[in-house]
């Protein structure tokens, strides 16, 4: 996507219909428009305008069993420090061009530190988060504040945060790291720049300060009472996602509206200034399917990424389809139908671009049901 | 832009700084990463992460006496109807790879109708308007209500709003449409329909009913009360963007806070249901230089098109620097300075994809003052 | 209302229901309620808690031509300056024992002010507005800026901004004020600060700075982007109100939804910053009926007072009825009913406490429809 | 404060200065005001429009073991059913005339339910909640889902929420109610409706159904997702409000940013939907004071309404001060500086009216600090 200025137009009808005839004065037009950085819409609009969003992305499926023993193998090789900043491997989805790009706006990374490691301090404009899939040992430390990482927690990291990660462990740790990269790639609105040498703090508190004040359910610091853009809980603990969905099925089964869908329960985290989603541009969701649950399709507008947390199922998404196990990583394109369906129950992470077409008035959603469709 | 399905990852290090030594185990793991559909963050981080916005676009500039003759020729060469929908001709910036987007995320065109000619009606999700440099004749039918289009005018389209256009007149007419084609390209939230194959109406009024319920100062209608996430109001007229103009640059002779800066006076066109910007996506201003201003360097995350409407001037972004007449476009990219001059006196119409950073919480401005920077 | 410190509870029940037994003992309990300053609810609740608003204000109508001439007397008695600070005569609803509140929450009055008066600067917390049925010749000066007060037109002045007001004429001139004097009184929560001993200009322009900057439909002064909670626009000119009125009946006749029912036509006067009402306390709307026309019965929670501006009709609010005429005034108590009906046209400002309720969402509004209540 | 209708206007100088002599023709005009129901402004200015708020509610105390034996003293006598409605008795501010007002805009009152009594279903337009200062035994029953009240417990009820409360344990039980009451029947806005006769559920259960869907720190269930304007969570625990305080001043031992000033912490209670208050009239909060702690002078707009839930202190408001322990109450009126002081620490539960100042614009704090006054 890198391209040289001044590379040459070169008018070629894409899929668009009823083209005009090209006799020699219209060649001659076009010459004319190439000459002066100009493209007419009638060649063009097939692609540009089509009825419904045409992805280029692919729906693609990466298995945790290929892609951790890589991460171990660059903790061998590859060094953590500054320039290269993280020891992350990206998903590149293969309808992309071979940019780590997970989907046209969301990046998705394999992120390992050895014992012993810093990953040095920085910020940048990118919103991005952590999740926990296995493992512990790794306090992520945002502006001073040491947040520790363990299984199913869920750890944001708004854009211009300060923050680097440590390991006082003699344990590695493997996690998955969420980005606004691509889309803020494509947008042209990032900033980068490195923090101090020495990570600000080794300590590995049980509790962050975040936590201590921001966690407990409905209650605000005085000292704190404003919205802010991106929410100030820097862990989400697994054992309050794992109890809000086991209470949500409970209720199912005592007959109260509480799950998305028979047998789907699903908590979407949430910034506890505003009530909205975590970040401006990333949305992230926990979704539970109890065994011999299968969902009805859903599409809409924006991408998704999964993890599979727990269990095993099989997903649908277009007309690809995989057999997901723990750790498994999927992508569904935009406007793609997704089905998940599970024999002995599925746990799964969710992540997507959502917020940013709400806020731009371009979300749509489709459910099927008995009935049809429902848009 | 447009890749094929399942494109070979290939892993070069980009400019990142410090990258390992490039062993044969480390190219063993590059390998296996491509293998898996997978790209290290540490060889791409210099192009993904850069300490501000680096455009992939030029700032460039078209001139009108280049742009109106081809339009013109089109207008004799390229029938208007179903299939290629409008005859518009867009600057495709030479940083874009010869797709027709004036910046990664706007489309500004050029469209040509000739004497007794429609575009057919049809809707899509991305957001447009017209403005119109010179001439007039052409009525835009915007669900049903027609709008007149004359020089100076601008007429906002929002998404999925069905519209049309018809000359009755026994003149062609040109005129400039703006888009976010390219933003809801790259984003895939793209939706087309097409319309009636016959336009709704032929009526030529003077005044649209949207100017009839929403062109009074300060004043709703009680049937609208709801806020709409786009302008309501069909036609910005002329007459008052340039009495609003003029009054500007009398309050600051008579020593008021009025203009942006010293003989520079400009207004915002807003939707008076929310104050905010007529779309959810595009910001549209009006800017007037007396002779003899200068500007002070300004740069912000996002990128703009310019069109003089009238007198001339010199502009400078970054690096480059043109000589502006009437009619000629130029683009701003992201975080490039502009500073404009003119000796004559310069009337500009600009457009931006500012609210989508506003709403996304990214964006940044930095004014050049006599004191530095202010950021 | 006003009660000194210390007034005895005496506990009597009101029209509560199912009242227990007067004993002795209970009435020994009721005894010490009062020695330690309680209340039971179970006396209380009937008044308290109704099954829906039971106003206190009656519905009242005060006559312009009783009215006019004791300001004008006041005008001859009656000086204006530091300390009373207005000649004003407030319109006091017989059922809210003698207080000047035309009702619970609003303020109306009559002001006059003779040829070379100066009415004192001051600014206060209490949100204000005038409306002029007649005259001209005042200008109300308003942080500085001097509006020209003529026929038919709105001119709000928030809370505390400063303002005086000066009649450079050689006629008198009479206006109404309205303010959220009772709500604030009630609420208590006014601040008041008298200003500088001289009116800070004595110029009368025609077009004050304000209409100067705000007042082109659409359109934004790039200096003023923020949502102010207030309107920074100070006169709504009778000539776009007459004109936004005859435009919507005119398009009701072509056909089209622009009128609140069928010869019925209204706008309200809004915020340019937010879309919103003019203040955060009060609304203000304009309403015009063509000969013959009979509006359908509504209620809502809060209260109205209209001015009558042109023309003559029926009013009916609750089992009250009258005839009015130009100038008069009327007003109409929360959740009362109200029909108007006109022979020849009338013409009708209206204000309202109703920005208080939907912000508090305490809201509610019914429609007599021809298939019975609509709420 | 119950009028009747008609009652005559008398005009006499309340404290406003400057008043005009009162010559015979002035006491004419005066009776031509009395007799067409007119005030005017210039002697009634003092009285309305202060330099600041001048509360006609007076600071008072009421104290816990006068309270509650009259309750358990109306528990033997008043019954509770439909009409009377609740076993609740109210504080009547001395200054408000003897009407069962803590403030202008509050109502607290003392309610008390006996073994096996139900108090019956209704719903209202004002909003309330229950707070628990000691025992436990009654489940409020909230459309349909029955809610464990016990010490420490904050229990909102919105507005429009079927509600009863049933005691199925073999001891009585006393709580803290606050609403809105005197706000709305001042303001008119108010609607009643009862229920049916049975409560609809007897169960007793641990938790609430609600609580099972909101109360997990930063979570939101996916069936639930748009803003409310009260908070859908019916039970704040003490567990969480203790624990949440606790940390904030263990945050303030090791240096960090955690407490409203030093040895003073504070949470307040929020609506998960959007971090706002827990209902669009009334604010809650709870404040902790570590032994020797006294607090800086502070007064704000509007009023509140504390209760000792431990330890005990000194109340210094204006120029009132009383002791305060276990239990007892009391009221700050509108712009009456609060000091608060303690030896062996103290615990306040507090509401307020505050969000109607703050969405009505109409808030003002003013903070006492070392250097002064800061507003």
């Amino acid at each position: 996507m890198t391209v040289a200025e001044g590379s040459p137009v070169t008018i070629v009808a894409t899929d668009a219909e009823n083209q005009p005839v090209r006799t020699p004065q219209l060649e001659a037009l076009y010459r004319g428009f190439e000459a002066e950085s100009l493209v007419p819409l009638w060649t063009e609009i097939g692609d540009l305008m089509p009825p419904s969003p045409r992805s280029k992305a692919a729906p693609h499926r990466w298995r945790w069993d290929a892609l951790l023993p890589m991460a171990e193998r660059a903790g061998e090789l590859v060094p953590v420090g500054r320039g290269g900043e993280r020891r992350a491997i990206a998903l590149a989805n293969p309808g992309l061009g071979g940019r780590p790009f997970a989907t046209p706006t969301l990046w998705a990374a394999i992120q390992y530190l050895n014992p012993g490691e810093d990953a040095p301090v920085h910020r940048h404009t990118q919103n991005a988060f952590r999740f926990v899939v296995e493992g512990e040992g790794v306090w992520t430390v945002v502006n001073g504040d040491p947040v520790a990482m363990r299984r199913g927690d869920f750890l944001p990291q708004a854009g211009w945060h300060w923050h680097g990660h440590h390991n006082v462990t003699d344990r590695p740790m493997a996690w998955i790291d969420g980005l606004d990269i691509p889309f803020q790639y494509l947008a042209e609105s990032t900033f980068f720049e490195p923090g101090p040498d020495e990570i600000e703090s080794r300590e590995a508190p049980e509790r962050s300060r975040s936590e201590r004040l921001w966690g407990h359910p409905g209650l605000r610091p005085l000292t704190h009472l404003s919205p802010a853009p991106s929410t100030p809980l820097l862990a989400y603990r697994w054992e309050y996602t794992d109890r809000a969905l086991a209470d949500q099925l409970a209720l199912e089964a005592e007959g109260h509206r509480a799950t998305v869908e028979p047998g789907h329960a699903a908590v979407r985290y949430a910034n506890p200034t505003t009530g909205g989603d975590v970040m401006p541009t990333l949305r992230a969701e926990f979704h539970r399917l109890t065994p011999g649950t299968e969902t009805a399709a859903t599409r809409e507008v924006g991408s998704s990424v999964y993890q599979v947390f727990d269990g095993a199922g099989q997903v649908t998404v277009g007309e690809h389809g995989w057999t997901v196990e723990r750790g498994d990583l999927f992508v569904v394109p935009s406007w793609q139908p997704l089905t998940l369906a599970t024999e002995q129950g599925l746990d799964l992470f969710r992540f997507s671009d959502t917020p940013i077409f709400e806020r731009l008035h371009q979300h749509r959603v489709q459910h099927d049901t008995a009935e049809g469709n429902a848009q």
